[in-house]
């Protein structure tokens, strides 16, 4: 890994001189010192993606959730297992140029993660309070002078890919989306992936293709807009 | 694996004709397509106990939760996620001479899980409406025909550890009940376990040791029952 890290430093790719932060995997809510909420990212997509801009030049900083795929080489790893460690770790990570929002980020957590929760008795189940986590891509995306000049959004969908995607492309402020369709298919912890990428320009869908053959092709495109 | 069954098939241990069925790992209960509930067991307690009965001559059922440790030798697994999937596999497996519930099966699921559950502008989360799983420990020890003839539970508290140990033993019905404090020291997906372990005859508090050790001493222990 270090010679890999050695190697990237002196490529000669596309992406030279650019750092690059990429989240990836799902995040781990926990409800009690026992129980979490979780969800099915498996971070191969995320990794992928950060290995193939590596391979182009970039210095990497991959921030993962809890996963159990192989750390790609000559990438910076930053572990973390909630979504405020991962909006933590993101910004502590900052300055960059590229950031990749990879990872499936809990929308909620638990309120408050106490003792483990019992059965009372009462034949009631335990109403589990949520409460809203950060928006790890609506605050990288928000102007500043911190904002990284390439902002790429994930969505995940079940339903009404394009039309969800377009909308929450807008709500979060971000450049660029990859929307995928997870509903009942393999993606979600498969090999493969097929997605919509919107951009400014439009809305283009690609052939279904493994999730390291879609990284290259989404880091060569990221190599042409810093060209 | 098919060298090992035969072996134990023939081996002539202690166990040698009963039949018993152990559990392990956590379940998984879907929220929504791409969300679940979890918990933090890692399976190794419970493949370390169908692996150390199974040399004792037993031929095991293992029924397992989503887990990340390796297939005991010599044993039948049945792989599941949810605990309605566990408790129609331990159903499919009777009739058993031995029951080992060391699963940490999920008290409740989410009601329905459909569409992926969405932020819908309000502000507000949503709310996860919890319902009780089937209870596979009460259940199997209920008395009947097909009761085993020793069922052993397993209780993970964070507090209070004997008491509620003991209100368990009593409320589920079972023989043998072993129990940990699982409150921040690193025993759930540990390598290690402490354990009090409560009988017909009384509670026992065993010294701290490795589960592959756990493991052995307890099979060791329902070896002399069946003598």
């Amino acid at each position: 890994a270090i010679l890999s890290a050695i190697e990237a430093f002196f490529a000669d790719g596309p992406l030279k001189g650019r750092h690059a932060i990429v989240t990836s995997g799902p995040t781990h809510e926990p409800i009690d010192p026992v129980r979490y909420l979780a969800n099915r990212s498996s971070g191969k997509q995320g990794h992928a993606i950060a290995a193939a801009l590596a391979a182009l030049g970039a210095r990497v900083t991959l921030v993962s959730g809890p996963v159990n795929v192989p750390d790609p080489a000559g990438v910076n790893v930053v572990r973390v297992d909630t979504a405020r460690e991962m909006r933590d770790a993101v910004q502590a990570a900052l300055p960059a140029d590229i950031a990749v929002c990879a990872a499936a980020v809990a929308d909620w957590r638990v309120e408050e993660a106490g003792q483990k929760i019992k059965k009372d008795g009462s034949g009631q189940p335990p109403a589990l309070r949520l409460t809203e986590n950060p928006d790890i891509l609506a605050e990288i995306s928000a102007p500043g002078p911190q904002r990284p000049k390439l902002v790429i959004g994930f969505a995940a969908e079940t339903e009404k890919l394009a039309e969800h995607a377009a909308a929450k492309r807008a709500r979060k402020g971000c450049d660029w989306l990859v929307a995928n369709d997870v509903g009942g298919t393999g993606i979600m912890g498969g090999d493969e992936n097929e997605i919509l990428l919107l951009t400014e320009s439009g809305t283009e869908a690609w052939d279904k293709m493994d999730k390291t053959a879609l990284a290259q092709k989404l880091a060569a495109r990221i190599g042409e807009f810093f060209a």
